[in-house]
């Protein structure tokens, strides 16, 4: 990963030097680069650049050099940073990295647009890539655009449905949302390589299902850290994604169960009280008890598992399909 | 502009069918097309279809059928939309076109999610085209777009400059403001039409200057109907932009004078009062004194000659070439 940063970084930069100096000022603070003051921000982390380095080897998994993948690189990173932006919004999430969210930095419409800039100057740098396949990329990451957009759409909606009954979530539901939420994006990432690689279709095509099965893992290793996951590591409450009252995977499989537990679950998150401390407690370990966490566990390592298994079934260099593999296992490999 | 909205209708209304079906109801409010409980609204007014307009006419004016125009048509709509939305949201404008804007109606989330999903679908209109130009032209939508957000950016910053001394914002700062908040899209659209329509680069550039002339001019005369429209027409209170104390051409130049009216002008808008109807009447009549009214008037005058003279000076098919030319003088033909 460090390599492909590396590799990225002067194009990554470039771009957001392209921007209006006050909405570069807000991407720079976005990407963890500086402070609200513009300085270089040590307390700022800057995200492992997980969706990059997908990219890269996903040209090099293709036998082309992973320089030819870097405008994809770009484009994935400012789309990355750009949805953060925008639904901390929608989410009013406060905090982003351990530091205030960029609307809360700078104020929501400064926020908007930050976000509309990097949106632009994604489609912008791959529109321009000298490459005879940027077209087809650029092709590639409108789907993605509109995939992500609908993810945020059918999140934004769970909120309004009901814990239980007809209206209720159910977990395949979920799992489209994730699918278009946070699976679109790390398949695009290694596509977009891929395709700017000059590889065939049906090497793409496989090397993005095996980007989304990994998004889908992500998510489900996301969703158990959101209740169990340790403050200290998370930077989050603890049960916090209960506290929130998030229609994720694990309550949405726990409350599907049609056990004792799954029926106290759902009076508890039903309830007009606040889910504190102790009651948070308690219904974490509900969900615990009607299979919710280890349901999920089970959806990440199946979904880990196919996203390797697509891998070995693909013409790919030995080197890079290596480091792929090395990437997809370490992704997951949070404490959960 | 009748038969222009006919022809790119169809496909307008299939890129806003493709959305996520929440989304895609608050782009048919914003369109105008539906109420917010996504019925037919006889009270929604659906905006001219300008900008469509001058794609149409663009394709037609460099020989090109009408149809090649389309996807360029649907997406400079969606962007002006996509536009509106988010310009609301951040100069928190409660109304747009005598209807609670997007924000007000669906919540600032929602209204942010839509944009974003128009700008999306917009790049993705143009991008997956039937047609040869359909790279370049999205090469160049790309360019519009950043101009866009450029220009929201510095009308952004405005409002924290003062209005007098070494920080205040000149005539000219405004116009660069201009030229990329209102002139880049007019010219896009134009430029659109030609691109698809198989123009050579010279006849692009022209096209798109003469919009971009259009563009200046048409925001000046919304600048003087700004401080001087009749609120029955305009569905705005009268002398409304001083009672905002938006820095538009008309104040921003009568600050720039030297005599007494501007220096009373400069006093009024710098106390902490509020500028009501009695003193926004004033503030009013002393722009007009100090020769705001007049330079504005002069400065639509001149971009819109300067448009009509860069049309005459492209060859152009005659009779698409007289639309824009009739297009180009109606738009402006608003009692100012």
């Amino acid at each position: 990963m460090e390599r492909c940063r590396e590799l990225v970084r002067p194009a990554l930069v470039e771009a957001v030097g392209r921007l209006h100096p006050w909405t570069g000022e807000m991407a720079a603070y976005a990407l963890g680069w500086a402070d609200t003051a513009g300085n270089p921000d040590p307390g700022g982390s800057e995200g492992k650049g997980v969706r990059q380095a997908l990219t890269v080897l996903g040209a090099e998994a293709v036998g082309a050099d992973g320089r030819d993948a870097v405008p994809g690189a770009v484009a994935v990173e400012l789309v990355h940073t750009f949805s953060l932006l925008h639904d901390d919004i929608m989410d009013a999430d406060t905090l982003r990295r351990q530091r205030p969210a960029v609307w809360k930095a700078y104020g929501t419409g400064p926020a908007v647009l930050a976000g509309d800039a990097l949106l632009a100057q994604a489609v912008t740098v791959l529109a321009e890539a000298p490459n005879p396949r940027a077209a087809a990329a650029v092709r590639h990451l409108c789907r993605t655009l509109n995939a992500l957009v609908s993810g945020q759409a059918q999140d934004l909606r769970f909120e309004h449905r009901p814990w239980n009954g007809p209206g209720a979530v159910g977990p395949e539901q979920y799992r489209s949302m994730a699918e278009h939420k946070t699976g679109a994006l790390l398949g695009s990432a290694i596509a977009l390589g891929a395709i700017l690689g000059g590889a065939p279709d049906e090497t793409v095509t496989a090397l993005e299902r095996a980007g989304r099965h990994l998004g889908l893992a992500f998510q489900a290793v996301d969703d158990i850290l959101g209740i169990w996951g340790d403050p200290a590591v998370t930077g989050k409450p603890t049960h916090g994604d209960l506290r929130q009252r998030k229609k994720t995977y694990p309550i949405l499989t726990a409350l599907a169960d049609s056990g004792r537990a799954a029926h106290e679950l759902a009076a508890l998150l039903d309830s007009p009280q606040r889910i504190d401390g102790e009651a948070a407690g308690r219904a974490a370990a509900l969900v615990e008890e009607a299979g919710g966490r280890a349901a999920t566990r089970d959806e990440a390592r199946r979904h880990l598992d196919t996203a390797h298994r697509t891998l070995r079934d693909v013409p790919l260099t030995r080197t890079a399909a290596q480091e792929l593999d090395t990437l997809f296992t370490h992704l997951l490999d949070r404490t959960w």
